[in-house]
């Protein structure tokens, strides 16, 4: 088969304890993160602004960002979760916008509440929150627009990126789940998970937490998962190790002259036509 | 300044005594690349397509390989030298893409004498050649379609990829040179740099050769140069490290359940932020 | 609901005794042709290339094509048939192309036995035909990789086109509805449906026969389902009021140096706006 | 020639006394707008999401918008004018806007005074302005982020269109000529031209002014020039024209069962390979 189906992820999120999800910007990172056991895949803004030298500010648009969103759940048998940043504008944007991955096939979209055009949350920048109000109005909005059960709106709050604490973060989330939302995001930059553990303990299960937890990488999944969490987001250790990575590669074939030291250390073109399924595409004749 | 200059390829090429270039399927490639000193950069089609879980097979259309080099470029201020497989049709098409290509702000493509659809050149295929009369009237369709005295075309032959051998490279180079070609790139996948070296002694530097070292990695640069190449492309080294760099992060992540033992080992958030320019767009204001 | 939902056109040719269809190359086109009664849209390669000012000549991509039926098919609560000349390639391209239509919710698809890239029939060219059990063979494809049973492929032979005949016509047909396609198309240029009629009388219904009387376009659609034809396409007719609709209003605009006269003949911002269905997008709130 | 040269905008505007424009959403309609006469084309957002069946809301975005802008000026040998609505966000992204739609061979943007996303001017909504000098800031960075000394930047204020009058329009557009912009586009529903002539009077032609007679459709050319105008645009003309004849056209063939009376009434297929040119294009062989 040339097109894999998979589940929703919805579906994937009700059958494991914790759902494990890799960051990717491309089909092939998506492809390799499945391979790997991750049970799905973060279509993520910060990667696929990355990959265009752009920072992950509102520059790339709906249309970048569901056409990569798109080309990775083609390649795949899990689903993808979109980082759909603010929803990219007003919740007529947000219908739009389910209507549009809904329709590319995308079962999983994570909105967060900062203003638009937001700014990548990891940068010193202004992160003003949107009304509480008008956010929520944003989800009961996605939730209306979506045409299937099984289509699943994550609702993410930056309070604690933009200062605010814990305290905002839950009456925030609380205010998300009245109006629809399916699980909420909290993100934090500080260097533990304490302040996202502090959230756990009084949020009460009301709806699955995911978490991202990119500065405080020693938090174990299984204790994320004894905490309560329902899915850990790994964001974008996949595109820093690829620059790392690309930075050596580089470097060293221009050093050296030549690349016959690299060929033990890279991947074969045997493996890159494994990866764009060559033999499936084959035996179709021509 | 938000988007560079650049010189255009033709320029490159009379600048330097070799043009070392590597290859790459987005603009974070590119950049990485031009970083590392390299003098362009190959907008590779096994790449582009690998990108996307697809052989390199005509699948993805000119529309798709267009936009991956318009974007390589727009990061760059080092030319792209797009792969455009083979001008993607007859010459209608081969002109259409020159116009499509210059209007991009491309200043070279390389167009190879298969078949359309062609199938990559190191898979175990049927790789026919399109009759020499008809290449040649590609090479001169493309040279009448382009607007600018800059733009380049280079003509790649696939003679020794089909097993025609080194006499079959040099009569069709001959009549691609005469039909205007402004370089000629003369694929092998031997395991020795050997028909690339008897092609180059009796060309007589006609016009510059550019070659594709990928199965004889132990050809260095200098000899290259002494050979008489004047460019020489990396064309996959980069995607095959990092298909290698995803798996070992990705299964180490999932193996672990942690990221902390990578941090130390894979780009820092501020590192993608450089890669990102965020500072130059910052000092934009909001 | 801001997205509507549709039935397949298989279901739509189930339902109707014959079905019409109206050509279009945009949404607006396409929800016009649905108001007015037509039970499929026709995603047409000649109105979609002439709405870029290029030639119907493979010289636009699947990539083109396909975004072109989306949007289209995304408008309408009628399914769209989408044209999709030669397949782009041979059955690996085809495999690829079935794939892509029915992940972007088209349910019909039309391939012709040209050879790509194709020119397009009403034009003094060239028009060879691919070999019978080539094109079979696409055909045989396309039925393999699509994923769910409502998917439809349409068989176009261009057999009269060529100039082969109603023998070559039934001899094709009959190979392809023997290779699993659901109708076939027989497309000729001649100034009567002669012709085709004579195909009808020695079809013997094996498949649903689709015709396209752009050039005998005093046949009655009544005669037509009479004489065994399950759908007729009018392919370009809207395409070419619209041009002589644009070039009355912008000479006149350009004559008279005003709009005042317009007013009465050409709809008003209102009608606009309800085709964009701007008061239900209004709901939604901001 | 398949791909046409053309005049920057600055340059049409130097040239003529007074610069028509007609709107367009395709290549189509802007080559027989050019073929018409009409010196310059609108790349008007409401055509452009009208055509997509989407209101003129800022749910197409910046990517959609400029490849119909490219597509358009791909066929035109006069300037577009891309209507580029609010800027697609903030200074940030109207920094980003310019180096793209420059990129793609425009030469003049056009960004109004309202707040993303917005509403189209005619519709029943809210049309709250930016703060003035945030608008400013907006004109500033366009200016600073075009390379080329030909890139024009139109500042649109709506201040007519939100009901705040001339006096606040006047004070707005002198900011925005202080910033930099190139012209100023004062846009009015109302019924008359007199609001527009107020400005004029008290404008004393310090920058270019355009206008828009969508409502007061009989101010003729040659009065606008002579009240101080520079350039007109007819926005949305052809749209509304296209309508009105696709819907008598598909109506008509509906319900008549048949084409044959249409044939005197509509272009042939002739005069659509005109368009297409494909003639100049057959001449490239195959």
């Amino acid at each position: 088969m040339i097109r894999n189906s998979y589940p929703s992820f919805r579906q994937v999120l009700a059958d494991n304890p914790l759902t494990r999800i890799a960051g990717a910007h491309s089909s092939l990172g998506g492809r390799i993160a499945e391979q790997s056991g991750f049970q799905a895949v973060w279509a993520s803004s910060f990667e696929i602004s990355a990959a265009r030298c752009l920072p992950d500010a509102s520059l790339l648009s709906m249309t970048d960002y569901l056409e990569a969103a798109a080309h990775i759940q083609k390649a795949l048998s899990v689903p993808v979760v979109a980082d759909c940043d603010t929803g990219f504008g007003n919740s007529m944007n947000v219908a739009y916008m389910v209507a549009e991955y809904e329709s590319a096939g995308i079962t999983a979209v994570s909105i967060e509440d900062k203003i638009f055009p937001k700014m990548n949350s990891f940068a010193t920048a202004d992160h003003t929150l949107l009304d509480v109000s008008a956010f929520a109005h944003k989800i009961e909005t996605a939730k209306k627009a979506q045409r299937t059960d099984d289509f699943f709106v994550i609702a993410r709050t930056e309070a604690m990126i933009s200062g605010l604490g814990v305290d905002e973060a839950l009456e925030r989330c609380t205010a998300y789940a009245d109006a629809g939302a399916d699980a909420v995001l909290v993100h934090s930059k500080q260097k533990t998970k304490d302040q996202v553990l502090e959230f756990l303990g009084l949020w009460n299960d009301r709806l699955p937490v995911v978490v991202v937890p990119t500065t405080y990488p020693d938090w174990h999944a299984d204790d994320a998962r004894a905490a309560g969490v329902s899915a850990v987001i790994y964001a974008n250790q996949g595109l820093r190790a690829t620059i790392t990575s690309l930075r050596s590669t580089f470097q060293s074939i221009y050093e050296t002259g030549h690349t016959a030291h690299l060929e033990d250390n890279i991947s074969g073109v045997k493996d890159v036509f494994d990866l764009q399924q060559l033999d499936e595409w084959q035996q179709l004749g021509v």
